[in-house]
């Protein structure tokens, strides 16, 4: 049978991907293990949550991805745990044993201890995240339009964001640009100026790593967007009605039916069962080259790993994830023919990881995006441009940027937004008891005869 | 307030949306109520199921559908039962008066009294049900690469449909290809002709309501995709490893991982509340003008309804439910005006409905599909453009058409499908043992220790 050595890739994001694509042509065998089956282009996810883009846009089948490469096969199982000591990892229902090992796990979303408020405000890290927000936002509005208390109306068109990285303030434009244009014409009891948006930010600007001047011009532009941006306000309690925080003024109570949480970084579990160094968010911290101590075979990739290039720290981002896997497939590349063909010899020691910073960009809106690289930091329609064509360029599979195209230059056109599907269980709403402005009378069932009484049949029946 | 009579339209499909639009411009007031935000293009359901097509390619917002129409609202609700003597709608949490009723929730799926076979073979009614069955297909040919014992294999890579009409001959055609093409090159331990689709179809021949010649194109063309049809032959059980059939040749059993439902029709349950008389199915026999039996204000249309034309049964398919919901769109707008205004006047008779049959299409697959009209039959690449550009053509709102456009395009030539997501649960798959074709070293939990010692660690590291 086969004996070239075989390397395990967990995880099929950015980082495990380009792992497995530059092993594809090395002498190994690989196997990429992911508890899904798709790779989710996730600096888009938003655009789901938001209902601008569907989730077959921004995923793409790990299968699909790497079905050139005869070397290498795709599992479909959940890891449960690591044994560096046997060289296995153990899945639901199987063990792999590797020669070498790449964790790719990436990170999720830190509530801070308080994981009682996941529930109640999802944070945005996979598919099934992004359509539980769509569908929480999507269920607000069609609440907001048969509320007749205007309080109570006025709860259900708020919307929380809770941080203000590029997640929080994509979300939170996103949020305010679907008040003022997308949902405008659709509802009858809904002033779409009515639509507020807050945005929490604890630190005293939003992209805090991002230029001050480009922060700056985030907060103005969310602002043009009805997204009231508090900073240095951190949040003490959040319930089903809303928000507790406390910020400069004090504390502060906000009334929203909707919270989103886009703070926090918690590195994946899987991470413990390596018995390594972690950090605070249990990012494991890896050595100059992302092995781990004693296990130069073990490789940590991306947001699920402390990497630090020349001293500075690697942000988490998908260049972060793409550069650190084509680092370590290289070095398998070059290590293995030394050390398991025939012409076996030394195995050069290994440059550590240089993260190459290309820059960053995040979107607030129509024709509103920062971008900001060593040499440059600029905001405006060029900006949301290049933006625009840098996540085209990238995104995964032919078809997903053909689509994108069409879907972009069709939102931008239209101001419609084409994936507000309601799935799953529609939220209780409240009771249809309105006098809508059109005038359509709508009983509750409790006051029923009563206002029957008061309304009487419209008109006869001609057939009665 | 507004005193235009109120017409409550119940249901957001092809007969609901086309009455409503209609009404659009009459001087009434109307409601639409949908348990979804959406109106779904059913016709290309199998098509989200197969992968093909995302949810969002084929749903389109209600609201959006019909923004436009002042006099319009839309409540998204579901509809607990009917009393035609106070003329009220019960919702979910309130109530509706109505002048005029419109009801149009459409059928759903029969299993003939096995209620307990829908969990086992699900229907495709429902986008829910469009994905559920779409991460079946997807799950199994992921079990289906992990199983090493080769009669488990085959019962992952044979895919059951019941039922020979349009739903189970495009869901069979398109399972066929999913085998033949388009996951040909992403699995490493299928082989892909080991792929088998079994449909039943307890007539004599598919696609019934066509003319023979069609069904038996169709048959043909549906063996070339390797699927094996068996006429005459009924489903006598269902469990969760296959099926027990009844056939001309006696009773057999199909050993299938995968059951897929497309028999039977069954009237939405409220039709019961309206103490009318129903048909064998549970769809109400309405009058000629497709109002019930002493209440001229209510009208059922759609596959709700057991309409006649000139005698003859009208088929439960789209062209059907959007012509009688026209129609009685059009007799209310006649109406109102003379019922309710100043100028009161007699109200002419009602013209019986009559269907227009502009003939019945359905695609087998690549290049392959059938049409039948009164005027002519065909089948094959010609009748596969037209029914291409029938669907693009009546699909609801201007993206999803040149979505489609691009979409179909690229799949054509490239064969793939967009949407290979599995969402939500992932079933329990086998046991991770087997030595793939590429050699990679995979242990079962249990014979790990034993497998360890015939398996030497690869080679020494070369930092130990």
């Amino acid at each position: 049978m086969d004996h070239r050595p075989h390397v395990v890739v967990i995880g099929g994001g950015f980082g495990g991907l380009a792992a497995a694509k530059r092993l594809g042509r090395a002498p190994v065998r690989v196997t990429v293990v992911d508890k899904r089956n798709y790779h989710l282009f996730q600096p888009l996810l938003y655009q789901v949550a938001t209902a601008a883009l569907t989730p077959a846009d921004i995923a793409y089948p790990i299968r699909a991805a790497l079905s050139k490469y005869e070397n290498t096969r795709v599992l479909l199982a959940e890891v449960t745990s690591i044994d560096t000591a046997t060289r296995t990892v153990e899945l639901e229902g199987g063990t792999l044993h590797y020669d070498y090992l790449i964790v790719a796990t990436g990170a999720t979303h830190s509530y801070f201890g308080k994981d009682q408020w996941e529930s109640l405000a999802p944070g945005l890290k996979s598919i099934e995240d992004a359509t539980e927000i769509r569908r929480r936002i999507l269920v607000a509005y069609e609440a907001a339009e048969r509320e007749v208390d205007p309080q109570l109306q006025r709860e259900w068109l708020t919307f929380v964001v809770v941080g203000g990285g590029p997640t929080g303030v994509e979300l939170a434009g996103a949020l305010g640009e679907i008040g003022l244009h997308t949902l405008k014409r659709d509802f009858r009891s809904i002033d779409p100026t009515e639509v507020r948006v807050v945005l929490f930010e604890g630190r005293d600007r939003v992209l805090n790593t991002y230029p001050e001047k480009l922060s700056d011009a985030a907060k103005v532009a969310l602002e043009k967007r009805h997204v009231d941006v508090r900073l240095d306000t951190l949040v003490t309690g959040v319930d089903d009605r809303g928000v507790n925080v406390k910020g400069p003024s004090g504390t502060d109570r906000v009334a929203a039916r909707t919270v989103l949480w886009a703070a926090g970084v918690a590195a994946s579990p899987l991470a413990k069962s390596l018995n390594v160094p972690l950090d605070r968010s249990g990012r494991v911290i890896v050595e100059p080259d992302l092995s781990i101590p004693g296990h130069p075979e073990v490789f940590l990739i991306g947001d699920l790993a402390k990497m630090t290039s020349e001293g500075q720290e690697v942000p988490g981002v998908a260049q972060g994830a793409l550069q650190s896997g084509k680092y370590v497939a290289n070095i398998i590349a070059t290590e293995v023919p030394l050390r398991f063909d025939g012409k076996r010899g030394a195995v050069p020691k290994r440059k550590p990881f240089h993260y190459h910073d290309k820059g960053n960009m995040a979107t607030i809106g129509r024709a509103e995006a920062v971008i900001a690289t060593k040499h440059f930091a600029k905001h405006g329609l060029l900006a949301w441009l290049l933006w625009w064509v840098v996540h085209i360029f990238f995104l995964v599979g032919f078809r997903n940027r053909i689509y994108m195209i069409f879907h972009w230059a069709w939102s931008w056109l239209t101001y419609r937004r084409g994936s507000r599907l309601i799935t799953g269980r529609v939220a209780d709403l409240p009771a249809v008891r309105s006098i809508a402005p059109d005038g359509s009378v709508i009983l509750p069932r409790a006051a029923q005869t009563v206002e029957i009484m008061e309304e009487p049949p419209a008109a006869p029946s001609p057939h009665a």
